[in-house]
Order: C-alpha cells, then structure tokens, then sequence
C-alpha cells in the first residue's frame, strides 16, 4: 500500500503535479512508433538458413569466451556448455533453447505511466545518443561534456515531442569522478525528466546503484518485478565477453531489469570483412549473450542488438551511413524476428564533424535503415555527431525533428473513403485547384508532417532574415526549447530521498578519475 | 552502310578516341542499377485495387482536359473515348488496353553504346537534375544560369562515375534566347558527353529539332528506329494535358522515341491533400497520357512518371523528403509495376537553399526511397536544390557521390562460401582482430563503398587542414572534376554537321524571350 502511495507520488500525482503536466511542453510526447508497414528484408529464406546454420557452427566449434567470470562458467557448465578455461562451447540448439525464455515483448515503465514503452513486436522506441565524452555547440565549438551539458540534453530529450525514451549517458559528464558520475546522470534522469531511462553498465555495482535508485523511483516492489530500465550491455567483439559488462547485465537480470545485448562491430576490425560474415557473428554473440542472461533469471527481458558499422580502409576510421550498414541492419533485423527477440539497431549515424550535409545524408540514411528494418529500440536516435565521439546539441533538435517523420512513415496510407477523395477529385475536376476544396480545408492541419526545424521559407524572406543555414537555425531551436523548459512535478519526499542517497554514495568513497 | 560507318564515326571510333577513352575518368561509369533486393511495398492489394478501380473510374466519369489539341480529340473519339468539347471520358478498359501496347523495357541508345541504358525491370538509371533557372556554387552565390554553367554540368556528369545518363535542362541557360537554347543545349548534351540525353519539349517544333540532330548524332536509319532520346512530357494536373507538351509527346512517339509521362503534382494544390486521393489521380493522368501515346504510335516507348511532393500550409511551399512524398512514390511504383511499365519518380529533393544538413536530411530519404520503391529512372537524381529553382555545383558532386551508396545498396548481400567468411571467423576467434587476417586483406579493397567527397579524417587532421565542412570538401571537387574534363573523341564530320544544323536553325529565327 504504501509503496503504492509512493509510487504515485513519485510519478507526479497531486493539484501541482497535474498543472505542470498541463502546461509542459511534453505532453505532446509520442508513446512510441507503431508500424502500419511492412518491414524491408533483404535476406531470403536460404540466406538465413544459411547464416543461422553457420552462428549454430561457430558456437559449437570455436565457442565464445566468458572472461573472468567463474560463476558464468559454471552456469554453463551446468546448462550443458564444453567450458575449457575461460571458452564456452554451445552444442546446437543449447542457446535457441534458452533464448525461448526471453519476452518477445515488455514494457518499460516510466516515473510517468503515460510514458511506458512497449518494446517489441510492431513497435519502435526512440532514444537519444548514447557514450560521446565530448560536446559540440554553435557557441562552444566542440569541447569536453560536463554534467551541465548531460543535464541540457536530458532537458531536451524531455522537450521532444518525438522521442520517448530519455536515454542513458546522453554525453559522458568528464567533470565528475568516473566512479560517481552515474549517480548524477541517474539523479538527472529521474528528476528533469519523465520518460523512461537507461541504466549504468560500467561496473556491477553501479549496475546495482541504479537498481537502488529506481526502488527508491518506483517503490520497491514495483521495481523488483517490473523493468524501470532499459541498460546497454556491450559484447566485446569478437565473441568476447568481458566480466564488467556481465556483471552489470547479471544485476539487472536478477532484478528483472532489461539488457541490450549488442555486439559493437566496425565491421573488417572486430568482425569479417563481409556482410554475411559479420551476421554470422552478430548471431552467435547475441544468441550466447540472450543465452546467458537466461541463465541468470530466465524470462529477464532483453534485445537482441546490432551496433554494426563499416571501415574505411585507407584511414581506419569507421564509416555510417553506408549500405554495407544498411545490408546488415535489415539482416540483423530479419534474424532477431526469427529468434521472437526485440530488436535494436540504428541511429542518427554519421562521421561528419559538422552538422552538416555529411551529417545529414548519413544520419537520414541511417534512420530511415532503422524504421524499415524492424528495429523495435533505437538508441542513438538523436544528437550523434562525429562517429560517435560528439554529442551536439543542434544536431540533436534536427534529428529528433526528422524522427516526427518516421512516425508519419510508419503509419502507413490510410484508405477510408474520406482518404480515398473521390468527391474532392469530383470537386475540382480536370484544371482546378485543390486548395480551396472542402476535403482539402477540411484535413489539411495533420494532412502532412511539418519540419519544425527545417526552413521552408521563400528564398527572399530567407535571404533577408540572414539566409541561415540548419545549423544556424537548429542553435536557436535549441535555446528557446532550454528558456521553456519546466521540469516535470515530481513528489519532495521521493526527490528528497533520489537526492540523499546519491549524496550518501558519493561521500563513501573518493574520486576516480579513471 | 554509309548510315552505320557514320554511326561508327559519331560514336568516337578510331585510335584517337579510343586514347581519349583510354584515359577519361568516365570510362569507369556503371551501366545501370540492377537491383538485387526487393522492392518496398506500401500499399496492400485491397489498397491497390481500390486505387485502380477509383482511377478508372476517375477516367469514366470526370475525364480529362485534352487543350487546344483537335487531332488528339479525334483519336480519342476513334478509339472510343466519350468526347466532349476538350473533356475526354474513356470507358473502363480502355486505358489499359491501350497501355497494353507499350514495352514494359526499353533500351535508349548513347552515342557510345558502352553507355547505352536499359529502362525497365529490375534497373534503376540516374539522370542529373532538371529545369531549374537559377545556378549555386560557393563562389558565385546564387544567380541566374548560362549557358556557360550548363556546360559545366554536362562535363560534370560525364565524369560521375555514378550517373548514367547526361540528364536534358540540368539548367536553364537564360543567356541564350527562349526559341535558341534547346539547341545549345542538345549540342553540349551530343558533344560534351558520349551518355544519353533527354530532348526538347517546350514546343513541338523544338522536339523535331531533337529529333533531327539525333539523326544526324546516330544516322537517320538507326534514330527513326530506336529511342536515342528519353523526354519529360508534364502533364497539366489535375487531369489537363496542354497542346504543347502533348504536340512534343507526339513528335517523339513518331519517331520512337522515348516520353516520361508524368504529373506535377504539388499535393493539396494540383491534388487531394491525402496519399490515396494523390495516387488515384497520379494513376488516372498517366493512364490516360500512356494511352494516348499509344494512340499516336503503337509500341513508343514509355515511362510511368510521377513528381509528387507535399506542402507546406503554413507558406504554400512544396516540401521534400517528407513521409508523404514516400508514401507516394512507393505506391505509385507498385501501381506501374502493376501495368507493366517502367516507372519514373524521386530525385535528390529538398527544400533548402544551401547545400547543409537540410538537404542532406531532405535528399538522403529520397533517394532511399527512390532506389526501394522500384525507380526505373530517376531524374533529378542528383544536383537539386531549393525546391528546383536552383542547381547547385556543390550539391550535384555530394549527390552524384551517394549514388554510390545506392549501387551497392541495390547489389544486395552476396552469400557464396567466400562472403560466408567461416575460415575467417574461425582464423581470428575469440578477442582477436580481423585487420590482420586473409579474408580481410583479399576484399577491403572492394567490401566497403567508400565516399570520394565526404571526409573520413580523425578530427585533428580534418581541423588542422580547415575544419571544412561538405559544401567546402565539395567545391573543391567541384574544381578537381572540370580540371581533369577530357571531352569524349567524335567524328569530326559529324561534329560539323551538329554545328552546322545548330547554326543554320538559330539564323533562321529572330531571337526571343519569353
């Protein structure tokens, strides 16, 4: 009962709460994308069979190694695994049959019910970039993120009415101990923001910080049986599992919180050269991966994941938005509906250094990739910038407003009778004009999606107004969002209590900077 | 015999040209995209045949415009149609019937037959942009075109590996007088390029001029009796066909030449403001516009065009690259499809008036679109700006460079026991690094498409050489491509000849304006 109250309280119950919600700008938030198309599969049949047949070969032959993690070794051992050291030998069918634990759909809940995501099946979920140590700005030029600049993205991924997940470490805040900057990043997760979050992942106990955190979040009870996160656990490429990353997936799954398992592939680096090559891999890492974590509580709810992205070969550098990504995304998406597993892949991709053109045409390659391939949670969705190595707050209004068109695409063509507008082609007839028509006047406001970013003036009134370009025109988005920011309501006891326990923590223990 | 030495001649024969050959960057360009992936459906069959049965009914009922055009009045009574005053009904059937004739594939023949092109079936050919009267480079700004710049375009796209066809008004050369400059645009097409070309279609007297320097560019045997020009015949929508484009439609389906029949279609102006209304009327326009070809020549070949963009409501601008626009191409491909007709749709579409990040959002989703939802031509594919009142140098070598990406998008993922990779996998195992190993060092050269424009430096590099951002990196290539311009070798008779017949017809008129 009282963990009820609590939770209530803390999702922003109460006179001031409901005003706030009234008033916020977020409350146009989108639930999540429910696709109304059909998915894009570049595979056929033979060519899963194939590069199913192949993942099974290579778990069972060369296997995967659990590093420094004896207890890991030992679930496998006793779920049938060869373990010799530290390499762990599947027999064929062994991870299937465990992956057949996982849910092929949950929810994620957030502080705000209205906010719930539901991850899996027809659905897509969009979240902000994820890991960037630096920041860009029109201002600043680019520069080390501090926990202001994580604070100012949490604020405008609350701001979006297009993103519904608030991410995780939407940039890595350089100006707090590394052993302590999780805290803060969760605290400002929880209090700017409503939406659902991610959890820390870079140590098991940090993993167990967060869990603490949302007990405090959600009520206790309510945390222990429900996901209230949703945390990224890196595969180390190749077939490689590292004892930080299952220690902090084994946290969550004990306590039924959800776990990307995601390879991280530049593809000719950390996985072969081809495309059918590196799904193999991505197969047999994600379906030991999935395996394992059902081991550890069967029907913890996880994703199958793919950060996959080509090389260039004359640099080194990786490369997005490019079709080799896209080949292995709409394959990887194929292969993860076959396991019943919710997928995750895509991102606002790109390598540019600027917000610019560059930026653009691999950002929209890559995110159209992502809604036509099925992926059900799109981390990155919104703000990534140079590889990955930036977050920019311009390009992360730009993007998030190019996801509102993802939304329209997915929807599909509606064909009822008032869509089909036999009566306003009767109307205007052969040399007429549709825009005085009734069925025109009549759905014009939601007939198509509007840019509120992009410029769509004349060129003479563009010109006089400065002749901006996107990026100059992004810098102001992002400031008037910034000035009409209210934080969400939120109960003092439950924020009081967020608040203690992050100060508690971080005076138990001395800085670490590295 | 005289007719096929000269075609020889024409076509750059002889040791000279074949030097020139030699050493032209052009030589490497693709033929065509054949795609080997599927294409992305939209619609449903009920959909589909919703659509179909509406449209038919469109054209039985309402009827369309056919303007100042008494000849074609009279073939549509001949061949049954309803005829009233302009307005012609065609009974249900009738349209199709008639588009039975077309070919569902065509080959429209160069100068230099390495660089004919297939029109059709799984092929997908790029053509530069078209129509607009303005020109951008970074120098210059934006100002009205010349003749001068569209030369520039020509030579442009004949060095782009990625375009496969030379495109018809890539600007419009205001220097030149109105009833002058398709011949000086034919010229540069004929000399300054050996890919194909589009003909004249602002009055029917200047199509017969496309088409008499095509006799004398291929002898007049070879061109009265294959399609050595493809040419963009606009209908006036809603469901008006003017005399001038339809008298240059006929001119060219005499002679067996090649027409895109296609609506401009701003959606809610020139039709509903809703996707099913949009492509009931799109199919209506071309069906009757097919068949009307077919009236005038049984067999011309045809292609199912569609130019459809969405609006702004809040300034009445066209937009590009919205969700909309998609939905339309991609329907409006499977509904040509469905007639067995080459289809002709996207482009690099936006809005903006600089080459940045909008466009690069704005042409990215389109040319996707583009390349899955069956395109068999696109025009436009590259150089496009600011709604099409612009050609932009920068933006034609950043577009015409991401056509690259489209090419090995559309070859698909090659499954042979090599791109299996399982040695590889096997040779690298577990935390090791595949740079190093064979499989990589056969195929890097040729796995990952690589951008010859966009920049791929680590970040000290790129700023140590001037940060510069994509319209910077293009202009510079820009520059490099006119350098290295070696105009393909021709008969110099028939050089002459072209010369001559362009001097002749610009004495024989005074010049005008408008």
């Amino acid at each position: 009962m009282a963990e009820a109250a609590a939770r209530k309280r803390a999702r922003g119950g109460g006179g001031a709460a409901r005003r706030a919600e009234r008033t916020a700008v977020s409350v146009e938030t989108a639930r999540h994308i429910e696709r109304n198309i059909p998915n894009f599969e570049v595979l056929n049949e033979e060519a899963l069979q194939i590069i199913e047949a192949n993942a099974e070969t290579v778990l069972e032959e060369i296997g995967v190694n659990f590093v420094n993690n004896p207890a890991a070794l030992e679930r496998w051992r006793e779920a049938g695994a060869d373990v010799q050291g530290e390499r762990v030998r599947l027999p064929k069918g062994l991870a299937k049959s465990l992956i057949a634990h996982a849910p092929s759909k949950f929810t994620q809940h957030a502080r705000n019910p209205e906010r719930n995501v539901e991850i899996g099946g027809r659905n897509l979920v969009l979240a902000p970039v994820y890991g960037p140590p630096f920041v860009r700005d029109a201002d600043g030029g680019r520069r080390y993120a501090t926990i202001e600049d994580f604070r100012k993205f949490v604020k405008l991924g609350y701001m979006s009415k297009w993103l519904h997940h608030s991410g995780g470490t939407v940039c890595e805040p350089t100006d707090i101990p590394v052993n302590k900057r999780h805290l803060d990043m969760l605290l400002a997760h929880m209090t700017l923001s409503d939406k659902p979050f991610m959890g820390s992942v870079t140590e098991p106990s940090r993993a167990q910080d967060s869990v603490d955190m949302c007990k405090i979040l959600f009520g206790e009870e309510f945390a222990s049986n429900n996901a209230c996160m949703t945390s990224l656990i890196n595969i180390n490429s190749p077939l490689t599992f590292d004892d930080v990353m299952m220690g902090a997936m084994e946290v969550y799954a004990e306590n039924m919180q959800a776990s990307i398992i995601s390879p991280f592939i530049v593809g000719g680096a950390m996985a072969p050269v081809s495309v059918a090559g590196t799904l193999t891999q991505v197969l047999a890492e994600v379906m030991a991966g999935i395996a394992y974590s059902q081991l550890v509580r069967k029907g913890a709810p996880v994703i199958f994941g793919a950060f996959v992205t080509s090389i260039d070969m004359n640099s080194g550098a990786p490369t997005f938005g490019t079709p080799e990504a896209a080949h292995i995304t709409y394959g990887a998406g194929q292969l993860a509906r076959r396991l019943g597993l919710p997928f995750r892949s895509a991102g606002s991709f790109n390598g540019s250094k600027l917000p610019d053109a560059q930026a653009g045409y691999e950002t929209a390659n890559t995110l159209n990739v992502g809604l036509l391939s099925g992926v059900n949670f799109m981390l990155h969705a919104c703000g990534w910038l140079e590889g990955g190595l930036v977050s920019s707050f311009e390009k992360f209004v730009t993007d998030a407003d190019q996801l509102g068109a993802l939304h329209k695409l997915a929807a599909g063509v509606p064909m009822d009778v008032e869509a089909q507008a036999m009566e306003a082609i009767r109307e205007v007839g052969p040399g007429g004009h549709y825009l005085g028509c009734a069925h025109t006047q009549k759905h014009f406001k939601s007939a198509f999606w509007r840019s509120e970013v992009l410029d769509y003036k004349p060129y003479e009134q563009w010109a006089d107004e400065g002749g901006r370009d996107t990026a100059t025109l992004a810098a102001a988005r992002v400031e008037t969002l910034l000035e009409r920011y209210q934080q969400p309501a939120m109960d003092p006891g439950v924020a009081g209590a967020l608040n203690e326990y992050v100060a508690r923590k971080k005076a138990s223990m001395p800085d670490a900077f590295s």
